[in-house]
């Protein structure tokens, strides 16, 4: 029988009733025999309403009490699944993460995981209990409480999963996988059966949001096979493991996009040697997080310089712009809020040449008008004006064959390609 | 300069505002030089509030499960506090109780602490820093979280301030100290400056809810000043420590009532060897607590065993005192509920006899039914009617000169008695 961890966010947890379903469900797998280890978040909406409560004490709260403060939350989760599962007749035990030996760098409030000491998981297990884990939450090796971030839950699942090599980490979520295209935007989106880690990552950082990019990384670094499902139904979700000869029939394994990014362009840089370095270092100074980044030709000795950064990021961004357009005797900077990122994403696209010349022809035969564009082995990323993004989504998502079920696609070839 | 612990109950940290109030308090002290720790509970209602989330999932939650529960809510406060203090300009560090190495048993909701292992205390006071305890937990050895029972925060302030060899332990409340009686009863009840450990655990033990008596045990055993003190004002409250000198002057210390307890009595028990063992390994077995007994003199072969206990468990008891009645052939078994002890306290009685004959002097002259009698060196305790107990605390707090700010009393020394 298998060892299974399974997480439940706030949502999932987040009334006495629903505590209550979340343990009859854990209950179930455990009659068949299964070994159970539950990670879970905080209810509803009580790590909002902490956050509020420190900040009418503190605007700006230190960051290691709130770490302190925060992890409260998970704490009651967990204490209450296990006492609903004893209240159908099983045992249960619960654990914070530091009891469970989460090993965390000293980075309050997005710390990340060094090391799971997972033995008093381990031991519980083997005493035929289910373990209650909560998540978001760690310790420094020299015990001070930290919280993990946003998405935190699922990269605790994904960390004790591996530290007791589990067969299967279950992330439960609202919706039922992973598809192909947000289905609020393609209705005809297709939930994916399985997809690869990188096929994954790259989704997950293009904007799908269902599963956190820490945890899909941790779990592509330790093996961990996650299936992303639905705590509604039984029905089965999207399974991320690695890529293998099965799946590499699909060529694109989804389109997604992303309007939380905003661009700014530096223009007319004289265009000489540690200019670009120039730039990115002052964003780094300023704690920008740079994302895509397009430096055109140069042309009588100017350029321009792109990148796109997160909306949140942008209030130091501007200031950090114009110190460098002083210091590097730029002609001026330009804000752009009104962008979308639309990426075509799938490990396919490796082996099959012409992918990009379809995306950019099916974009042009929607009337869509592509900005910048960036691209990974298994990404072609473009920015578009962000009232075109659903229509640029809509005719990728046409054109590469993904409303059907059987995908097909009018790639060639290329000359000299593999095959 | 001094090392001071100083603890603060949930109405003192009960709002945001409060727990500004309080870290002010905190400063004021710190910038006079101190060094300062301090140990609060949870916020107001929290705990109750939890209780209620808990019954709500399971009627009869795991008792572990209830104290991983539990201890979030001084977690809270702990964090809040230290942010409040960090608002002032001042460097605070919050610690759980399992983080600031309060061992304990592992009789969850009501463990005891074995070991105070205060290290990381001593290290941040040494840093320089405002250190802040979580109260009422503790963990196992084996790591387990535990919480410390009814009063708990005082034991932890105590076993902190034992732990780190501090000056005073202030303990923080809503009345201004120690009164010779409940001044709801006795308006000229007088706040008692210093009193000896003894007599204040006689005066908890009688019903002088003000300070918990396992954290006044805890100080005695560890020779801890306790300063018990209004968190409303700068005035001083009442110093408990080792009795010296100066305190024997005052041979009465308080008079203390209680009616939480009832009565139950055994009727006509054939009076032979073993029948008092009988009926109490049945009420221990039952765990009914026990406060006071008294077997009346034999008559006729028979005898009446009386007791009182707690009226919480009063449905235990009954059910016991039913089986010892058959077991022992004994003739019935009688409950009274309405019944009141008042206890006359002083360390100065041991050495002035004639206290117990004054006592029933006052108590008859106000025309109050003496029903049970016990007493201990520096205690004796009457049970009367519930509704008489009012006129006998003022009988006995006027008889024995409490109301004047000179303590005068009538006793007469006895022959042969010290001197």
């Amino acid at each position: 029988m298998a060892v299974i961890v399974q997480k439940y966010g706030g949502t999932s947890v987040g009334t006495p009733e629903r505590i209550r379903a979340v343990a009859q469900r854990i209950v179930a797998a455990k009659e068949e025999g299964h070994s159970l280890v539950a990670v879970v978040s905080a209810m509803g909406d009580v790590t909002d309403e902490l956050v509020e409560l420190a900040v009418q004490i503190n605007p700006e709260p230190p960051e290691r009490e709130m770490d302190m403060l925060l992890a409260t939350g998970e704490q009651v989760s967990i204490a209450l699944l296990a006492m609903a599962i004893h209240a159908l007749g099983h045992e249960a035990i619960s654990f914070t993460g530091p009891q469970v030996g989460i090993v965390t760098d000293h980075g309050h409030t997005k710390a990340r995981i060094l090391e799971v000491r997972a033995d008093r998981v381990r031991d519980a297990i083997a005493e035929g209990r289910i373990v209650i884990v909560a998540g978001f939450q760690g310790m420094t090796a020299d015990g001070h409480i930290t919280t993990l971030g946003r998405g935190g839950s699922d990269t605790t699942a994904v960390a004790v999963a591996a530290g007791i090599g589990a067969d299967v980490c279950e992330i439960y979520t609202d919706v039922d996988g992973v598809y192909t295209a947000d289905p609020r935007v393609v209705p005809d989106a297709r939930k994916i059966d399985v997809i690869g880690y990188e096929a994954m990552l790259e989704l997950a950082a293009a904007g799908a949001a269902v599963l956190n990019l820490r945890s899909v990384e941790f779990a592509r670094n330790h093996g961990v096979v996650i299936h992303c499902r639905s705590s509604f139904t039984e029905a089965p979700g999207t399974i991320v493991k690695e890529a293998d000869e099965s799946m590499e029939q699909a060529i694109i394994s989804g389109v997604a996009h992303d309007t939380s990014e905003a661009k700014i362009t530096i223009r007319d840089v004289p265009d000489r040697p540690g200019v670009a370095a120039t730039v990115f270092t002052r964003m780094a100074e300023a704690n920008v997080n740079v994302d895509m980044i397009i430096q055109n030709v140069s042309e009588a000795g100017m350029t321009d310089i792109s990148f796109t950064t997160p909306k949140a990021d942008l209030v130091r961004a501007r200031k950090a712009a114009e110190v460098v357009v002083c210091e590097l005797g730029a002609r001026e900077w330009l804000v752009d809020e009104s962008i979308a990122k639309v990426s075509l994403i799938g490990a396919g696209m490796k082996t099959h040449p012409g992918v990009a010349a379809q995306m950019f022809r099916a974009l042009s035969q929607a009337g869509v008008n592509i900005d910048l564009i960036s691209t990974s082995t298994i990404r072609i990323t473009c920015v578009v004006a962000a009232q075109e993004a659903e229509a640029a989504v809509r005719a990728l998502h046409s054109s590469f064959g993904l409303d059907d079920a059987e995908v097909t696609t009018e790639v060639v070839p290329a000359c000299g390609d593999g095959e």
